[in-house]
């Protein structure tokens, strides 16, 4: 393994589902907005609803814990038409505010893995949530002391990659992305000439799904963060 | 003023209110919804109630549009009561849309001084507003090719500089914050001890005030962005 990462310098970490959970919290208020909204209009599927206007106001407002509290808004606003009261409302914004509350409950090896590449890599927490969460979310989780920062990315694409690695001034090649996403974590990082480790998560949010087949690709997948230390030795 | 800047590598530019205007188009929103609000209670100041949601979400949501967007909605529920209806919450969502989509007006000088300090000095935009809305105002402005990137900070407090700095890779020293709020660009700048430079807006939100006297301090206070090359002389 050494041999092909003569120069690793950089390993950059997805935070949500490869540090610590977070898919099913908001699969959780998803459920209870279904239910919730299930009172005023009993036939219609509103976590398809709610996934289209997440889907419209991808552009507009990226992603994060307001951008999904602003989609639940519109969607109820959509569809309650003059069944709309300031309780339903003031229940999604709690929605909202408890997804940004919510304890951090760390995944299976976290501490162990980051605590053994320190000093020999520089790593880094890689996320598109809002800056203001992550950093709140780190805080708590007790790691903060083992990465050298956040970086911040309004989208995990190809450019958004590129940005980053010439934000950090180092080649593609001493870069490698560890994380639970194909499509966010792993295809950009590839495509970039890094490193890209997969460690799928139990649940995937359907727009991460990737668009195209990657079966033609090289990269590593594990199970559990643990064996990153493994494929490093 | 050579000899004050042995070292300065980095300029940070802040965004909104310095580069280009900002403020007056969430005041011109502000009364929107005051205006709407009017029609519900007519005797309410719904500009000193929304500030105060804003105030009490801060530490929760942080800076930007969508925080604004939800502390509306927010402010709506609670003094609406029974009379909320699905046509007000879908103009304060339209309201907050507007905001993301508004047309970017630079402010006097902006391109001349960042074309001409290239190649003399590292540029960096530095917000506490949204990444996206941020990245999508650089790209319309026209103004990317000059700035090294992006740094989005949660906060603009004398931690959120230090880890900057720390992620820059520079002493405090080599860098100068140019910004029109005392409160987010000038102190914590000064309190680590770069330089600082303001530039006054026309208009100050209310948050921006700074609690404390500042006339002992030692900074530049110029008029216009185009005094920067004079001082940099």
């Amino acid at each position: 393994m050494d041999r092909n990462l003569p120069h690793l310098e950089v390993i950059g970490f997805d935070a949500d589902d490869t540090l610590w959970e977070n898919l099913p919290y908001f699969l959780e208020v998803e459920q209870q907005f279904s239910n919730l909204m299930k009172e005023v209009e009993p036939d219609r599927d509103f976590s398809k609803a709610l996934y289209q206007t997440e889907l419209q106001n991808m552009a507009l407002y990226g992603y994060g814990v307001k951008a999904f509290t602003l989609s639940l808004i519109e969607t109820a606003a959509k569809y309650c038409g003059g069944s709309l009261s300031s309780d339903i409302i003031e229940r999604i914004i709690s929605m909202g505010k408890g997804l940004l509350r919510h304890p951090v409950v760390l995944l299976k090896d976290v501490e162990t893995v980051l605590h053994s590449l320190q000093g020999r890599y520089r790593c880094v927490l890689i996320t598109k949530g809002d800056l203001m969460d992550q950093e709140r979310k780190l805080k708590e989780s007790g790691l903060q002391p083992l990465f050298h920062h956040i970086e911040i990315l309004s989208n995990k694409r190809t450019d958004d990659y590129l940005r980053m690695i010439h934000r950090l001034e180092i080649h593609p090649d001493s870069f490698m992305m560890v994380g639970d996403s194909i499509k966010s974590d792993i295809l950009p990082a590839l495509e970039i000439g890094s490193q890209a480790v997969h460690i799928p998560f139990h649940t995937t949010w359907q727009y991460e799904i990737p668009e195209r087949e990657f079966s033609d690709l090289s990269f590593h997948r594990i199970e559990r963060l643990g064996q990153l230390l493994d494929l490093l030795k």
